[in-house]
């Protein structure tokens, strides 16, 4: 008999915790699996030996976990060596032998598949016998080769709900106000597309997406150009844009917080310094990953369902591969789920292509059909004074 | 027979149209007004004869009012001269003749009642028949007289539930993060008070109010403290204290864009540039005054309420009041509801007391008892395409 070993990795989703109720939930219908453990702060946990024991967590705590953001057992973005004789290979087989692992599961987006599919060349040249699956995990939904990725529904949910929101805002007062909206993504644009569901009054002026060349002085003329007709305005931008702003010269110079202040902040004040426009920038921060609310039905049910297909497929023998959602239909929403060979996920970003750039420009009808059936329901949450009751792991050291 | 003029004023709520939604219920059950109308941007509408008629809007469209955050009407902040000579309040009167107004209900917060107030001496001066009556709204929640403010509830609720999942996402990496966050709230802290329900790791480090004597030395040791102690920490800030925030010297001059920034990006670059901790500032921004998704059942219901004893009072009769709540019991949470003189309400500013200060700063426990029975439940919402559905009225001209 074998144990199991989870790990979260990379930036956290609304869901992952979802994620680890699915592999707990499922893990534990397997008399094939002996201990189930985890890893604390992601792989660094398995290189200094911090392992926890899931079993020790008690009914109740388990079934908080699919309503509880943020990554519970902590997690890493610790990019491994390219360099398979690298010391951190030797000490992660070290713990994994040392706790009898037999099934890896890792919860993870790009670079986190990188690591496991280096994890599952490293173990198949040493004749060590660990079964390695990924779970997919990022709001970005850059993953290649999934219709989508666990955590982008609810972020998505978010950010169009919070768009109206503010953009319903923006239009009170009878005077000019630009709102520029920042939203995650570095490189592709899935979550700031999300924004072309707005529709009547409340549609985004422009989006302005990392797949698009972004040039400082087009968007002061679109920017001049939506206000001087309307005199409002509502832009939303990746904040992947921040790549390709200039900054050097007078305008970003005495402003250019870069790592601090955002795309919106100075995009906002550099509207405001050449067209004297009153303006509001909003940046969603670490709501759009972390915002229970917004937590859609199909996005957790997804979850629950991928930990279980990850867990009963590592137990069956599968290993070096990401389990993948493909989607058999839009209305009524249908997917399946299976399994894809790691070479194929790792490395690889998924960005929209030029024909979805253009939707997101156009009238969106794509956009529309991908993300609307995505967004639908919300799980049932337990409150306790008004807050959605989190859970609070014991976090038992594995003995 | 005499028509209702409603209109709204100030900052929006998410849900100041609640407010709408129960004085056109209402309105529509007394035989003894003719029309509904409405003013477009408050009390501009008013002077620039810009009137709307509400009976024309669809009973469709009046159910969606209460999940459309925003002021649907359009608001102002337009401060009325304190000459009653002045030629606006000619205009006002005029557009009141013309209209044949006889009641006037007015949703607004503090300098609204202000209007409110002067209003009715001037009606009553003149021998101008028409009952003048405030509807309380502002998520600030400092209107005197009045156990809460209409608006508040749904904000804080925003507030805490939001914090809650920032302060999980604050957790996740092992390396020190700062989050610094801003609360609306210019003169009272209600709003940032609300950090005091969080509890256990995820509780508040620090709360800086408005009342409080803000000292950006003593904030910048507090977080130094607080980092030593744990690497992490979470700064609750009301953008208040920005009044007390020194705009010379070295510290604030490379970044001082006071009007952009706000407190949180301003102290969150502080703190980089003086420990070299890794900081995260996040604004609430318009998301605490407009997210649909966070109104709570409690302020519905008593926005609901209250529109309808105005309605009720201003044809019994009754004038230059406004409707306030009074808190009966915490647990069951009961109010009842009655008419308060303006005079009481009208330019003063209700803020924490000395007691509550310190409250907010210990256990919190009666920040607690008076915030928790404010949060509860959801109205029950219609969506339209993964989206809460807005209402978009047809703002018919009245003929």
């Amino acid at each position: 008999m074998k144990n199991l070993l989870y790990f979260q990795s990379g930036g956290p989703t609304s869901v992952i915790n979802t994620s680890l109720y699915g592999v707990i939930k499922e893990a534990k219908k397997h008399p094939e699996i002996g201990g189930i453990f985890a890893s604390l702060y992601g792989i660094e946990g398995v290189l200094n030996d911090n392992l926890i024991d899931l079993r020790q967590e008690s009914e109740e705590t388990v079934e908080l976990l699919p309503q509880t953001p943020g990554a519970i057992l902590g997690t890493a973005r610790y990019k491994l060596s390219s360099d398979v004789n690298h010391l951190d290979y030797q000490k992660i087989l070290a713990t994994l032998k040392k706790y009898n692992i037999g099934y890896l599961l890792v919860n993870g987006g790009n670079d986190s598949m990188d690591t496991c599919h280096k994890l599952s060349k490293l173990m198949k040249e040493v004749g060590y016998d660990c079964n390695v699956i990924g779970i997919p995990k990022t709001i970005d939904n850059d993953l290649a080769n999934t219709d989508h990725c666990l955590g982008f529904p609810s972020a998505a949910k978010f950010v169009l709900q919070t768009l109206q929101d503010v953009a319903i805002d923006n239009l009170v007062y009878n005077k000019g106000k630009v709102a520029i909206v920042e939203v995650m993504g570095r490189n592709a644009g899935w979550l700031t597309a999300v924004a072309t569901l707005l529709e009547g009054e409340v549609k985004a002026d422009r989006i302005y997406l990392p797949e698009d060349t972004f040039n400082l002085e087009t968007f002061l003329e679109e920017v001049k150009q939506v206000y001087e007709k309307k005199k409002k305005g509502l832009f939303v931008i990746s904040e992947g844009i921040l790549a390709q702003m200039p900054h050097q010269g007078k305008e970003v110079d005495g402003f250019g917080h870069v790592q601090m202040g955002g795309v919106a902040y100075q995009l906002a004040q550099i509207v405001k310094d050449r067209f004297g426009y009153s303006t509001r920038p909003i940046e969603f921060s670490l709501m759009q990953r972390a915002a229970a609310q917004y937590i859609t039905l199909v996005d957790s049910k997804e979850a629950i369902k991928v930990s279980s297909i990850a867990v009963k497929k590592a137990v069956k023998g599968k290993t070096d591969s990401m389990v993948v959602i493909s989607r058999k239909s839009d209305e009524p929403f249908k997917v399946s789920f299976k399994l894809q060979k790691l070479n194929k996920i790792a490395n690889v970003e998924k960005k929209l292509s030029p024909e979805q750039v253009m939707d997101v420009h156009g009238e969106g009808t794509l956009m529309k059909r991908y993300v609307r059936p995505l967004l639908k329901g919300s799980p049932k949450f337990v409150y306790e004074n008004g807050l959605i009751k989190r859970a609070i792991l014991k976090k038992a050291k594995v003995k």
